[in-house]
């Protein structure tokens, strides 16, 4: 997932400045401390690494779910059954990065015993950035792999309405003198917040980014807003299909095993006519089960050295990158200089510690 | 992966003649009699099924690799290591068919134990179509997923040469009266077999296929085979990072995992520079460890009724399908009324049979 470019207007934030507010004010809408510190390190680590769309910026809506009785901020998960390398977990509705980081280390402890290991979750709420939960592992020194389903944005090749989610697929591996290698994507061409910013900034959009509601390219990012994501590959001529099966791949392992809610019948993430009842998949793999793990780690680097050092395309933006590199340098400046949000972005967040009475940290306008 | 067109010119082969010769031609060569007949299974559902790229028309390639040694036609896969859920097999460079379908039971009758199972493969030769794995899973009720890295192909993100192989994804599930769902599919936009059918019928290839030699869109199926093909989703602003980080997720969990060779270090599958030892990945994951295994097949044909019965855009060639329903449907048609290989194909064929004194079953002319 390709980070955001930084705001033009806006304001800088200390790191550390807002994870404590952010755990203050999830703390006092009746969050348990360790529950608040789960949610509060997937939201900065998602500001951090650059990806506006899914960090603090939700937090008004999370909050909306909260007083709507939607989300239960006590809520903790159980575990309900399943055997050795595979479990299932009810999040009891409760704050998705909680569930999601409970299910992960689960997995992690099981997968040190049996060489891999699964957790799936249903009842759950959004839960942030997948990568998260992967690079968790991967931290640990496992491979890690982590899924959810989402509400319907996703017309699958051929469909003209929205029926599967952008579903992401999240994946996360130690990558010795590379730190971790992370891939987080939707199984979409884009985002549906790619398209925002792209109306924010009156592009037109290529072909394979999305449909109108006539089932036509959409050329405009609002013909796309009131239409549908096009899978990965974009149409049919270009691929398309396969995102489609990537997207429905990711269903099957969430939603469908999990035996949560699936496709069109999902509620949208922050509506109030239901609980989403998503459904979300972590895995992690053991290399030290099969040998020394800085072995794996260095055929990896091995790879990633051939891979960064190739040739380039004429006109090539710069070297060639792996997968979660701009995010960790920019993860790494921001906890060094700040995060840099947009003007709405932080007057939503002023907003929100005015109404719950929990001090903003101080912020240095840029721009 | 969508079945080939049917040939224009060529021949109609019964599909059980063409198995049987299949098996006779492979144990003529040294094979033992139960992997003889895992190879001529494997090479016909790729037939049956319309990949004509990936079944019997190798055949003449793998003959080779028997000939100068490359490949040991009686070697056995043997289980070196692993915990209950993570074990790992060293095919001894013989039919990578055969050690691709024991290392697939291994890992169902493992997960059936432990919820879920991987078995990873390495000194493994082309194993064929990576579907027929996951397919295998499935139809045991599992869901199966199997990956495979392959020669270099594939040039990344922003790269100028090849350096990954067209690194299949292939996952299957039980579907109920939908049968079987399959995703079978390359991380990149297209397979070089689909290249040369462009060349063979004088097409222009769409950007986001393939790259020339000097890093440009290659606009001719010329120019791309002197070049590298392109990962799903394209190029960079239709966002083809994620096919190429696609393909580094399965070459992670197949020769980096598997201490196989990797990326630009593989020698071409059928060249005589050296063994391939290619990485293989085989995963089952039970739903039966979850509740009843029923549920989650009614669920799936609930999401799968969902999908293929939603409205059309504008020009759609017809309904949507599920992923694996043209080639399940090619299949049944083909094991009625024989296999269509175009004359070439057969050429080749009746070649090998007078070569290895097997006589070829009788094949009708088409067109």
């Amino acid at each position: 997932m390709p980070h955001y470019p930084d705001p033009v207007h806006g304001f800088v934030i200390d790191a550390e400045g807002l994870r404590d507010w952010v755990d203050a004010l999830i703390r006092r809408v009746g969050t348990p401390d360790d529950v608040a510190a789960d949610v509060a390190e997937v939201l900065l680590a998602s500001d951090l690494r650059g990806i506006a769309s899914h960090g603090t910026a939700r937090l008004p809506q999370y909050l909306k779910l909260v007083e709507s009785g939607s989300l239960d901020p006590a809520a903790r998960p159980r575990k309900e059954m399943g055997k050795p390398a595979l479990a299932r977990f009810d999040a009891n509705n409760g704050w998705g990065q909680h569930a999601g980081r409970v299910a992960t280390d689960d997995a992690i402890e099981r997968a040190r015993e049996a060489g891999t290991a699964i957790s799936v979750v249903h009842h759950a709420n959004h839960f942030g950035i997948a990568g998260w939960y992967a690079m968790r592992v991967a931290q640990k020194g496992l491979i890690g792999l982590s899924l959810t389903n989402s509400s319907p944005m996703v017309a699958p090749t051929r469909a003209r309405i929205r029926l599967l989610g952008t579903n992401p697929i999240a994946f996360a591996a130690p990558a010795g003198r590379y730190g971790t290698l992370v891939l987080d994507m939707a199984t979409s061409t884009v985002s549906r917040g790619r398209i925002e910013v792209a109306a924010r900034r009156g592009e037109a959009l290529p072909v394979g980014w999305a449909i109108g509601p006539d089932g036509s390219p959409a050329t405009t990012p609002e013909i796309a807003l009131r239409g549908a994501l096009q899978p990965l590959g974009g149409t049919e001529e270009t691929s398309g299909y396969k995102g489609y099966g990537l997207a429905l791949l990711v269903e099957v392992l969430t939603g469908i095993l999990g035996d949560a809610a699936f496709g069109p019948d999902i509620v949208g993430l922050f509506s109030k006519e239901g609980r989403p009842d998503l459904g979300q998949f972590f895995m992690a793999i053991d290399p030290g089960a099969l040998g020394e793990p800085s072995a794996f780690e260095a055929r990896l680097e091995r790879l990633l050295d051939q891979l960064t050092r190739a040739p380039l395309i004429p006109g090539a933006p710069g070297p060639v990158l792996y997968p979660g590199q701009p995010e960790a340098e920019h993860a790494a400046k921001q906890a060094r200089d700040g995060i840099a949000i947009d003007a709405e972005h932080h007057a939503c967040l002023v907003e929100l510690a005015q109404r719950y009475r929990v001090a903003f940290p101080t912020a240095r306008a840029i721009g």
